[in-house]
C-alpha cells in the first residue's frame, strides 16, 4: 500500500480501512433491506479478541432502537463485533425495533461464538420503517469475514453516499483504521453518520474515551451539510491491543501520537463526508483565529458553514461576504466588529481581505471570484480578541441537494 | 374598506396599513439605492404628534449602523417618525455608516420640524455597502407625506418581497396598523425583517413593551425560512394616543383586546412573510400541543419548520414523517417517544395519524399525500406531557430558493 508521511509521527495509508489494524476482519452482503437497492446493505466487523471501546452518540432525544441497544452494550466499555445495516434506521419502531436490534446482536454473536453483549448494532436509512428481518437474518448467515473485507464493510453502510469513505494511519508498531458513512442530515453534534474506528494498539479505556471525544469535537462536530441530525449517529472506536506496544494512557510515550493519529483519521473522514455531501459542488472551509476562546472559535466557524446564506452564495461564486459577517454576529461568539478581519484564501494564491476595521475594504472582485472558483473554498476570519482557533467544513447548498432530498422515501 | 369580524373583540381591515390609525401619514420615493432597481426604496412614516414606542431587535452581535442609532433614539421610549430604505443594509459600514444614519435622522427631522432623536432609521438590503447619500438625501426632500401613503411606504421597504405586506384591525374607537418586509434570512429571534406598527390608541410604555414582546414571541419568533438572521431586524410599535380612549395599561378594559389585536397583526404579518418566502411553494404550519411547557412547545414547533429535511420533504409532497419526529428529538424539548402522536391535517379534511405509541401506524398513503397537496400544509404533534402549545410557520426549501440566493449581489 502507498503511504504518505504527514509528519514525524505517523504514515497515512490512503487505501487503509478498518481491517488494516491486525486482528480485524469484515464482510458484507446484499439482502435488499430496501427492495429498490442492489448494493451491499448488511455488514459485520469483528476482532479476534474483545476490544476496549469508546463511543460518542447522537444528541437527538428520540434515539433509534439499534442505538439504544448499542449504548446499553457499550456501558461495559468492551466490544468485539459490529453488525450494521443501511436502508433502514430502525428508529421510531418501538418495541419491535428493540426486539429486532437484540436479535441482530444475538445472531451475530452466535455466528462468531461470542457474548451478545459484545456486539454493537448500527442502522442507518429511512426513519419509521421496520427491519425486514426475514431477509436480514438469512443474509447474516452468508457473510464471510476476511481481513480484506474492510472496504465491503464500508460499502455496506452507505446510503446516499456515492463512494466508500475510509483511511488508516500507521505509527511504529500499531495502526488506526476508520470508515464512515453520511452525506445528508449532517450537523455539528454528530450527524446521520456511522463511524467505526479500529486499532491494534492497546489503549486504556479512559484515555481512549478522552482521545475520541477530543478528535470528534474537532472533526465530526465541525461539519455541516444541512443542519439536521439523526436518531442513529454513532462514532465507535475499538482497540484490540494485538500490537503489543503496552497500554497507551496519558503518560505513555505514544500517547500524543495516538491522539494525533485518531484526530487525523476523524478529520479525514469528516471532510470526506462533506466532500461527498448530497448535491454539493463545494467544500467550504472556515478558519477562525484569534477568538476569545476555543469554544467561541468553534461557534463562529460552525455558524459560517451552517449559514444557508453563505452556502448559497458560495455555490453561486458570489463574494457576498456580508453574509459571513452576519453569520459570525449570529453565532453567539464574542465579537468586536472593529477588530474582525475577513478574507478569502485562494488555492495557494493571495489572500483577499474584504473587511477590516469595521468597514468594507476596496478589493479586486476578480481576485475574490478566483478564490471561489476551486472546489475547496477557504474563508479566514481573524477575530482579534484572543488565541482561540478552530476550523469547520461545510458543503454548499445547491438545487441538486433540494432535488435529492425532496424525493428520498418515495 | 372591507372588514371582517374575527371575534367579538375587533374587526380586520385587509387593506389596512400603518396609515389606517388616525394621525399617521407616509410617503416614499425611488432614488435608486441599488442602481439596478426601479422600485420605491426610501420611505417616511410620521405621526402628527410624538408617540409612545416599543421595539424588539435582532439578536445578531454585529448590528447594522442604522439599528445602532435607532436603539439609541428608542431609549427615550418616544418616536415620531421613521425613515427607512431598502437595497442597502447600512451594516458592516463602520463610522461612515453611523454618520449616514445620523444624517438621515437629522434630515428627516428637519423636513418634519421635529427633534432628530424622535426619528428611527431602518435599512435593509445588502450588507457591506455604503448608502448612496448623494441620491438618498435629495430623494428625502421630494417625499410627500399623506394619510394614503401607507401602501407606498410598505412598498419602499421591500427587497426580494414580491408584494407589500400590511394589515389593520379596529376595535371600538382605536385601530392598529402594520407593515412588514422580509422573505429571506428569516428565522426565530427576528429575521431580515423590518416591521412597523402604528396605533392611535393611547398606551402606557411598559404595557406597550410587554404586549409587543408577547406578540413577537408568538409570531415573528415562530417563523423560519432559512435559519439565518440579519443585522438590521426591528419590530417597532408607535402609539400616538389620538383616539382619546384613555391610556391603555394592564387594568384598562381594552387591555386584553389591544394585546389580542397586536398579536393578530403580528401573526398575520409573520405568516405573510413565510407565504412570500424566497422560492417557496408551501406554507408549513406546525402545531404542537401537550408539551411539558410553552417554551418546549415553541422549541419543538420551531425545529420542525426549521429542519431542512422536513422543508425538502414537504416540497416533494413526501410524507416522510420520520424527519418530523427526528426534528422533535433534535429540538431540545422534553419528549417521550411513546407518548408522541404525529399527524398531518388535511384542508378541512381528515386527520391522518402516522405515528403513535412509539411505532409507525399503518396509514392511507393517498390520504397523507392529499394533506401535502394544498399550498398550506399542517402538521400536528401531540406530545402527551403537559399543556404547552405553540404554532410555528415555515416555508419549504426549493430549487428556486437556491437559485435566488446564489445570485443575489452579483
Amino acid at each position: 500500500m502507498e503511504t504518505t508521511t504527514v509528519n514525524q509521527k505517523f504514515d497515512v495509508i490512503a487505501e487503509g480501512t478498518v481491517t488494516t489494524p491486525r486482528g480485524f476482519s469484515a464482510g458484507a452482503v446484499h439482502v435488499a433491506v430496501r427492495t429498490d437497492w442492489d448494493k451491499l446493505d448488511v455488514g459485520i466487523l469483528a476482532s479476534e479478541v474483545p476490544c476496549i471501546a469508546a463511543a460518542t452518540y447522537t444528541q437527538n432525544r428520540i434515539p433509534g432502537a439499534s442505538l439504544v441497544i448499542s449504548k446499553q452494550h457499550l456501558t461495559s466499555g468492551r466490544v468485539q463485533a459490529v453488525i450494521a445495516n443501511s436502508g433502514c434506521a430502525n428508529a421510531a419502531t418501538g418495541q419491535q425495533g428493540m426486539d429486532d436490534a437484540i436479535a441482530l446482536c444475538q445472531q451475530t454473536a452466535g455466528k462468531l461464538g461470542i457474548d451478545p453483549h459484545l456486539v454493537v448494532v448500527a442502522s442507518t436509512g429511512v426513519i419509521g420503517t421496520f427491519l425486514p428481518m426475514d431477509r436480514v437474518s438469512p443474509g447474516i448467515d452468508t457473510i464471510a469475514l476476511s481481513p480484506d473485507g474492510g472496504l465491503d464493510f464500508a460499502r455496506s453502510i452507505m446510503t446516499t453516499d456515492t463512494r466508500p469513505k475510509h483511511i488508516a494511519v500507521r505509527a511504529g508498531g500499531w495502526s488506526i483504521g476508520g470508515v464512515v458513512k453520511g452525506v445528508g442530515m449532517i450537523h455539528p453534534n454528530m450527524a446521520t453518520m456511522l463511524c467505526f474506528i479500529t486499532t491494534d494498539a492497546a489503549v486504556s479505556q479512559p484515555f481512549l474515551h478522552s482521545a475520541l471525544r477530543e478528535a470528534v469535537d474537532s472533526s465530526f462536530n465541525m461539519i455541516d451539510v444541512d443542519s439536521d441530525t439523526s436518531p442513529d449517529d454513532i462514532a465507535l472506536v475499538m482497540a484490540n491491543g494485538l500490537s503489543d506496544t503496552g497500554e497507551i494512557e496519558t503518560e505513555h510515550p505514544d500517547a500524543e501520537t495516538f491522539t494525533a493519529g485518531l484526530k487525523y483519521v476523524c478529520t479525514h473522514l469528516a471532510k470526506s463526508m462533506v466532500e461527498d455531501a448530497e448535491g454539493a459542488s463545494k467544500l467550504i472551509e472556515a478558519q477562525v483565529e484569534g477568538a476569545a476562546s476555543l469554544a467561541d472559535a468553534r461557534l463562529a466557524a460552525r455558524e459560517i458553514i451552517r449559514s444557508v446564506g453563505v452556502k448559497t452564495a458560495i455555490y453561486g461564486h458570489d463574494a457576498n461576504w456580508g453574509r459571513i459577517l452576519s453569520a459570525i454576529g449570529n453565532s453567539g461568539a464574542q465579537v468586536d466588529e472593529y477588530k474582525v478581519k475577513l478574507s478569502f484564501l485562494g488555492a495557494g494564491g493571495p489572500e483577499v481581505v474584504v473587511f477590516a476595521d469595521g468597514s468594507p475594504l476596496p478589493y479586486d472582485l476578480g481576485a475574490a471570484k478566483a478564490c471561489l472558483e476551486p472546489r475547496e473554498v477557504k474563508i479566514r476570519v481573524q477575530m482579534g480578541l484572543g488565541d482561540g482557533s478552530a476550523t469547520a467544513w461545510g458543503s454548499d447548498l445547491t438545487e441538486e441537494f433540494v432535488r435529492l432530498n425532496s424525493v428520498y422515501t418515495t
